[in-house]
């Protein structure tokens, strides 16, 4: 055996083009995820800012509608192009048409901050994933990269921004798998996939921004009948994140229906919202609502709280407030459960834990991600009835969701 | 609204036959997996049985020649139409033929517990998989199911055999739906797949059976080099992972093209085999290998232990010795792991369990279920490195695996 055969073998390996493929992606992946990861840090620490300042200057809720007003005009002159939000992303992935304009950055981060500063209800999500995909879209031109690696690099966006927003790595860089196709996961960008949410995991908390901590406190054996009332909340947690879906595309439709001029509609919205938080005398269901979900694992809510909250963010976000949907559907979930102790027999953190991912994982149909998401926040020792209660809401939310250009790729069962 | 429009609402609503499917398959998963989990409890104990009875009477070994004809004249005999083993499992799940035959189970039992007995290198995943898949197939008759039901029932076996024989329901439960399809998961038998593992796992646990612990007592800082390293650690486990698969198949060819009478090839192989033991002078590298796979977290191996384990394996199961390959992949990847820490700057602990899993995911081309099997075992904690090693693993192993009618769903990149 000659040098040139040992060459000619070599170079006849899959594993030498893998090769170059695993460190083209390290280097995009670290790139990407350096900026998302930057970026996502500024952000989360300029919404504890705005929720601080909200919390602390409760008159500006009052300036709501001035608020909904700016996001609306802002959208309506600069942002036409990036107004799907998420559903943008979605759709670039399975059909390319054109690189996401950059804007749908800063507009989803200033809209975002805007209305948690004025006090609607909504999340933190769909803002990072935006931020993320538009970032991460920069590259295909620099880089110059062809269809199918452009797809990747919207995953990486994806991924990265799930991951760092929330500090869980794994939770993002499976999320950016499943939630393109209803019912699949491709494996085929798995290692860029983790890579971006690892990196932007590492370069968020290099600034020293924390993420909230959740703890179950106690966790119910696991033995045939605890495993029914796992699969029965589950069905509850289903049957909620379905109502949330259908509720916000409900207000969505009857805002466009009924006002035709776009600023004006989160306008009116913000009007609804601060007679509606004037009239119930708290701010226990807008923003975030981080304090409320701590509460969940451990102290008594009330049984409405979860409806309330969704009725809170079904109509922010229906109005055209910005933020998506994750952290309220935590909210809810995490409610929701809370309030299952009446007639499920499992302890109260472990069944608002349960829901906190089990109805996300319904409403956006992400099964493993949101299992896998509650392994990172809670430990390994729930697992069991996290993914009982992440895969039962999922069978039962519907074939919709709360991102309407999800592909149905295999039915529910 | 009267009630009949309210019952016709309610009875288009998708989730009324969904609930009549999840009805259907608690009870389908329970008895399945109450009847696996029991077997699959019986089994464990033979098989600690058999190992303690070898290593306490160590002539036997000199035996596993006839250990071999054995079993090699029962398959020739009894077994023409299940010696395919685990593969005739995936193809009866993509093209269904006929119900696999009962006599799988029995059969593999008995040849993997002779296996262990006289001493040959061998797992268990393949038999309990086997058993799962034909007890789990006897419900497709009595049930009168379409083919659509049967191939549910098929990954509820393949999930319940697999998750009772090492305890980690979530990795069998997600390790049936990645196994079938190189390159996809197919979310539409979540359910049923989960609750396979999880009632199988309960009613092995029931029997008193425990499953082995293993402990990383030190997890590396997660910042950009360590990554580095883990992605380089995952690459060495994917390339080894291939070398296993490669060398399994190199055996299991070299012996059918050299021996005709297929009794016989056990028989020979169990000469070859008997002869290396003495010859080495050690029963480390045959059974399961658990006492070594335990040692491999804290203390240090030597350099050639896992190749040693490699040949052993790959020899044994191609000589035609029954198990599977699944513990010893976990010795090959945590032996490679702790030898890695001569030049890879991680934590002992921490490498043997990246390898542990990450072999396996990229010998069976697992690599999300062996992330979560990696967390089920070791803990949250060495998530991140995990599920670097065993996405890099599967990169790296090639587009074969040990499981060679696993059909190809997507390129690996």
């Amino acid at each position: 055996m000659n040098i040139k055969t040992i060459k000619d073998y070599l170079f006849s390996l899959e594993q030498i083009p893998t090769l170059f493929y695993l460190f083209k992606w390290i280097l995009i992946c670290a790139l990407i995820g350096s900026i998302v990861g930057s970026v996502s840090a500024f952000f989360l620490l300029s919404l504890e800012w705005a929720t601080n300042w909200r919390e602390t200057h409760l008159w500006i809720i009052a300036l709501l509608p001035l608020g909904g007003f700016i996001i609306g005009l802002s959208y309506h002159l600069y942002g036409n192009s990036v107004v799907k939000g998420n559903n943008l992303l979605l759709e670039e992935f399975h059909t390319p048409k054109k690189v996401i304009p950059f804007r749908m950055a800063p507009l989803v981060l200033f809209g975002t901050i805007v209305t948690h500063l004025f006090g609607g209800s909504a999340g933190r999500e769909g803002t990072a994933v935006q931020i993320g995909g538009a970032i991460a879209d920069r590259f295909t031109k620099l880089l110059k990269l062809s269809n199918r690696d452009r797809r990747i690099v919207l995953i990486v966006g994806i991924s990265a921004g799930f991951a760092s927003v929330f500090g869980t790595p794994l939770a993002g860089g499976i999320f950016a798998l499943e939630v393109l196709i209803l019912g699949r996961i491709r494996l085929d960008a798995i290692i860029p996939s983790f890579m971006g949410a690892v990196f932007a995991n590492y370069f968020c908390e290099v600034w020293n921004v924390s993420h909230t901590h959740y703890h179950i406190s106690s966790v119910a054996e696991m033995n045939p009948v605890n495993l029914l009332w796992a699969l029965l909340a589950g069905i509850i947690f289903g049957l909620v994140a379905m109502l949330f879906s259908k509720s916000t595309h409900f207000w969505s439709n009857l805002f466009k229906k009924h006002i035709k001029y776009p600023p004006l509609r989160p306008f009116v919205g913000g009007i609804v919202l601060a007679i509606a938080v004037y009239a119930i005398g708290t701010t226990k269901y807008i923003g975030l609502g981080i304090p409320t979900i701590v509460d969940s694992f451990n102290e008594n809510l009330n049984s409405y709280d979860f409806l309330l909250k969704l009725l809170f963010t079904s109509f922010t976000l229906g109005a055209g407030f910005k933020g998506g949907e994750v952290t309220p559907l935590f909210y809810i979930g995490a409610a929701l459960g809370n309030v299952l102790i009446w007639f499920i027999p499992l302890p109260m953190g472990l069944l608002a834990g349960m829901g906190f991912v089990a109805v996300f994982a319904g409403a956006t149909n992400t099964p493993i991600a949101c299992t896998v998401m509650g392994i990172e926040l809670f430990g390994i020792e729930a697992g069991v009835f996290i993914a009982l209660a992440c895969s039962t809401a999922y069978l039962f939310s519907g074939h919709t969701g709360v991102y309407s250009s999800q592909i149905i790729g295999s039915p529910k069962n």
